[in-house]
């Protein structure tokens, strides 16, 4: 019905171009041919669906038909018959580490950053690392669909240059930790970097620049303050780690007699905007803490699974409407950074953990993926879905694999069965960044280049 | 200095034609230029390798210098610097059922069967469907990278028929069952139908026939009798579902007064070749039953967590080196028939609930799906690692993605980072069944094609 309705609109417009034509709004791009995932607050589906994007905005979704009737675009994107969705948001990561993917798998979290990731980064990260392992992490994520990540790192100058030139969107933060890290060696400097950093990139229409302290048990309580009051100068976002492992809660608990949210909460550091990644032994008091606060959690099933830090409470966060998002973390421990597989862990994670398959569907699954980790960031008024007045971050996924044959349900094909490989077009900021899997803003053969270049020297720093 | 030894060889026997050539033995196809994950008995892996492949089998696994010089290809196949390693063994599933892909997902099991599935194969399973389906199946194996396949289903012939078309290896029982079936409505017309289906395919290069009764609680002890007779009278392997639900140890306990195994082990069941499927709630008693008699176990993760069954003690069993296999299930409750993310579930699953990460190291979940997935199917003596004297069922896997950059370790990048995308290349049984991602066996237009005439259909018999 919708389909010949559009049909009929379409040669009418192409009968009477004089008397319609005049009467539509000029526009930059148009995404049609697609079904599109709108995430708006009903959860909108629309069969034969468009979106109009201008400035890199989102000016219009709907029905192809009423699109094509009131707006006339300077590009067309096809999207096949495939999905249009909002870009997938990775919450929680550390990009440049994806020249460490592989590095020490199968280990104590302990012994993996002891004896492996703490030692590789002393004697590898540079600000040359830094870029090569963004701009790997940067291809690999518009590959698979993400169109903003969050990120703590070092050298985080390098991180947003890369990620900008790669048309990504990027909340991040230069971590503070009590300890010399390879750029900063003082926690003054560390500061000083950030406040730097946040003057540098503030107002710029792809970097959202952030504060983030490692976590409570890296960050002493001056440091979380000062983190905190520099963040609100800037009207920054925070991030930071938090109740990952179960040995952190025990040392949390010895220093300062309480869990960590409770510590962050009495320090006056949570508030709208507080990503906390991991969250994974959060009580239910710690919970209302942080809801109330409208701080955020990032969800990591692969890292948490990987090394075994435990199971976070999803089905409890999901029924509190917690502002719950999900993140890979680094490749270290992952090791990708593909967002469809973190979905699909997301799920089952859950269903296995509270022994009820009913727990984290699909619709609940694709939200954490999309508009939850916009809410997690603090930035759901500007990304997390296709409405207008949103900035336009959208992926179109295809069809073309055996395996996406019949799809009943488009949602539970997202969640369930899509594949990063599946991703076919991807609109960051209104700019066309991947057209037919082609990366339009990285030179991936370069890119692999410039990553191989450190190879050796990583192997060497873990004794391979 | 391997490499520089190849090209030296090589120059070698171009050089000196009439003195070299005659020296070598002839072949049909030589894979060549990558690194062979051989999965011999000392796990050797070989950079610069190549594999000699004559009438369906492996002639010789070696640095390609050595192969080159022994042996001449009538074809030849360059990895391209990817991996060969021994095709995927998806042990455990229900090929047709891919046309029941989404259709009912975050439902308890009870509702999942009796709700939507039961009814819908009532309604739509034929042997046109199950053809269509297991063409759909095959399509999808093939491109993840699984060469050989379990599957018990009902027209098993039509699934047959479809498999050795594809080109694909299966071990194929016909679904005994103690309802009527969409073909056998009586179980003496299934065990009928059984016995006709074992003497047609006994012998054939591709398919293994077996016979399959459901499981404990929908096949009686009888049955499972006559099947166990009827396997035996033709060296047939059993598939069976084991332990799969806590309903259903209760169910057994409640009729039987004991677990699934040792009803079975009580019957005369078991013996090397039978396969249990899922094996979640196996005892300590159950394993040592199992192990004793030289059964088969297959862990389904995926399936396992989606349906919320329970997490199967991968731990104990790799501790207890049962023959243990990995399999997807049916697209039903999965959703799609990839092996690489199932040997990614099951390394994460097992240290998630173990609380151990350095559980279900790669090493041993690659096993799970190459020779683990032979030895629990009781066919280690013909595939399952690249040696000579095998049946020539290999893989390559390509570096094309900025994810397969850089690869530390070749093991642990086909566990945590591959996907069944970078599957390049696939021979079974010599014979090249994809080639550059194009699978020569199947018209993937025309699959599709006849897949999609039964998506009204089934939509209408799950009233959606």
């Amino acid at each position: 019905m919708r389909r010949s309705l559009a049909a009929a609109a379409a040669l009418l417009l192409f009968a009477s171009p004089l008397s319609a034509a005049p009467a539509r709004e000029r526009v930059d791009l148009l995404v049609r041919n697609g079904t599109v995932i709108t995430m708006d607050p009903v959860r909108r589906v629309i069969a034969g669906g468009a979106v109009a994007v201008r400035g890199g905005a989102i000016v219009a979704v709907g029905p192809e038909a009423e699109i094509a009737a009131g707006y006339r675009a300077r590009q067309t994107l096809d999207a096949g018959g495939g999905l249009m969705l909002p870009g997938l948001v990775n919450a929680h990561g550390h990009a440049p580490m994806s020249l460490f993917r592989g590095v020490a798998d199968d280990q104590r979290l302990m012994d993996w950053l002891q004896k492996f990731i703490f030692p590789a980064e002393a004697k590898n990260v540079t600000a040359a690392f830094v870029r090569a392992g963004t701009r790997l992490a940067a291809l690999e994520m518009i590959r698979s669909g993400t169109t903003t990540f969050a990120d703590m790192y070092y050298f985080e100058d390098e991180v947003a240059r890369a990620t900008k030139e790669a048309g990504l969107r990027g909340v991040l933060g230069e971590t503070l930790i009590e300890f010399p890290a390879p750029d900063n060696k003082t926690m003054p400097e560390a500061l000083a970097y950030t406040e730097a950093f946040l003057k540098r990139w503030q107002g710029d229409p792809l970097i959202v620049p952030a504060v983030a302290p490692h976590s409570v048990y890296l960050a002493k309580p001056e440091t979380l303050r000062a983190a905190r009051a520099l963040a609100d100068r800037f009207g920054a976002p925070l991030l930071i780690h938090v109740s990952e492992t179960m040995d952190e809660q025990a040392q949390v608990q010895r220093e300062h007699g309480k869990t960590p949210v409770r510590h962050l909460a009495d320090l006056g550091f949570l508030r709208k905007g507080v990503v906390m990644a991991h969250g994974v032994w959060l009580s239910a008091a710690d919970r209302t803490i942080a809801r109330q606060a409208e701080a955020g959690v990032v969800h990591c099933p692969q890292s948490n699974m990987k090394l075994a830090s435990g199971a976070a409470p999803v089905k409890e966060m999901l029924a509190e409407r917690m502002r719950l998002g999900l993140g890979t973390d680094g490749a270290a421990s992952n090791n990708d950074l593909d967002m469809f597989e973190e979905m699909l862990t997301a799920a089952l994670l859950a269903k296995q953990t509270s022994n009820d398959p009913t727990v984290a569907p699909a619709a609940a699954v694709l939200e954490m993926a999309t508009l939850g980790g916009a809410r997690a960031l603090g930035l759901e008024d500007r990304i997390g879905s296709l409405e207008p007045g949103k900035r336009a971050d959208l992926i179109v996924v295809g069809f073309d694999e055996a395996r996406a044959w019949p799809v009943h349900d488009p949602v539970s094909h997202l969640v369930y069965t899509a594949k990063g490989a599946d991703v076919r077009h991807s609109v960051i900021e209104g700019r066309i960044v991947m057209r037919d899997r082609k990366v339009l803003t990285l030179d991936a053969s370069r890119v692999r280049r410039e990553a191989a270049a450190f190879d050796a020297g990583v192997r060497a720093s873990v004794g391979r």
